[in-house]
């Protein structure tokens, strides 16, 4: 599937380099002049299609954005959300986050968000999912003081599974909601996973977490 | 309606002094000749009508049970239960769970359940739930080092509190369930609640914690 639309997709990404970052490292600590402004910059991992980035972006222009999002395919379709919408304040980087310290300085991300993850529900792949410890090093690195990750999914293993893994880190858990749609925030976007399971009846989970200093 | 009951609920407790022991508090830090061994001792908190603990204390005959019930119309239901199964393993109190220090010395508990505890939902009853911080305190005063406090619930809103509470007390998460009742462990024993709530399909949550040193 993917394979097919990849000559596309290669050309439509060396098309937008001003929206879909090459060679993202030789930015890293630099980014906010790329975006020509101070505003703090949050980081959503795995952005897929886009719609929420995109939303977030149009709702809250003082916040700079950054979607990183292994696969081609996807990626285009979230860089064409961006354009459709005009918020100048979102990049998007076709990278894989297990390299985060490659493209960001120590400090320099306000805020990560992690939606609808892969869940890799197998133990032996317990390491790919993003909420392993060895992301959370990560994240914990690139993160300011008091900065907040966000995580959303249906998934009720996967959430299980980084409720712990963030407790036995040391984090500080600030917010968690089992059920995340009903009396759902009116500010809350949803993303095209989020829409997805919530329309066939399956509870949202979220939570809030940041790291102890 | 607990009114009603009264009358015969204090003659049952009043001639079954050896099942529901009156006056605990002089039995403080003496519990093992209560019970004649010296088999860990664990607490559940509002016992309720003694499903769990009478199958609890038949499931595992090396441990000793106390269950703490505060109404007396119930509390004489899970007398007769625990009766009807000859169970020599456990014991109740017909007391206040506020004011644990006063029945329990240090390190006295090896395990506390908290199952199906009455939600207090508003947040001005935010001290009356057996997780607020204050309760907290008592557990870790009670409990050994190590030892464990599982709770079950059906409650949301509860559960989503407690989470928040253990881990801002600074409590290991050692394990979650956010729906108990899929892959069900055959060795669970279900409570009265559990039982209502899962037949309506409701979800049941659970998670083991640990006080760290
Ligand atoms: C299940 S999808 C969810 C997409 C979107 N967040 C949503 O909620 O609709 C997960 C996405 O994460 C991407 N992804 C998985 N692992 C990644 C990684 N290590 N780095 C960057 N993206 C990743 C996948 O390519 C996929 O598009
Ligand atoms: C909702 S019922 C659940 C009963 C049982 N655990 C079950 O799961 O079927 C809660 C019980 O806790 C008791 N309870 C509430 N607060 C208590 C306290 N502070 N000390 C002792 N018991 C209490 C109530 O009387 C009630 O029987």
């Amino acid at each position: 599937m993917r394979q097919r639309n990849k000559p596309w997709a290669d050309d439509f990404i060396a098309e937008h380099a001003d929206l879909i970052i090459p060679a993202p490292e030789k930015h890293r600590g630099k980014w906010k002049e790329i975006f020509g402004n101070d505003h703090p910059i949050h980081l959503e991992i795995g952005t897929g299609k886009g719609q929420f980035i995109a939303g977030m972006a149009e709702q809250h222009p003082d916040i700079n954005f950054i979607g990183m999002e292994l696969a081609k395919s996807v990626i285009v379709t979230a860089a064409e959300k961006v354009l459709a919408k005009e918020v100048p304040n979102v990049i998007l980087l076709n990278n894989n986050a297990k390299d985060l310290r490659d493209f960001f300085a120590e400090n320099e991300i306000s805020g990560i968000y992690l939606n609808f993850s892969d869940p890799w529900p197998k133990s032996r792949h317990e390491k790919r999912r993003l909420t392993y410890r060895t992301f959370l090093e990560q994240y914990e690195d690139i993160l300011i003081e008091g900065g907040t990750l966000v995580q959303k999914t249906d998934n009720r293993g996967l959430f299980e599974y980084s409720l712990v893994s963030y407790n036995q880190y040391g984090m500080l858990l600030e917010d968690v909601s089992l059920d995340l749609h009903v009396n759902e925030d009116p500010m809350n976007v949803k993303t095209e996973y989020e829409k997805k399971f919530s329309a066939k009846g399956q509870p949202i989970y979220r939570c809030q977490v940041s790291f102890q200093s």
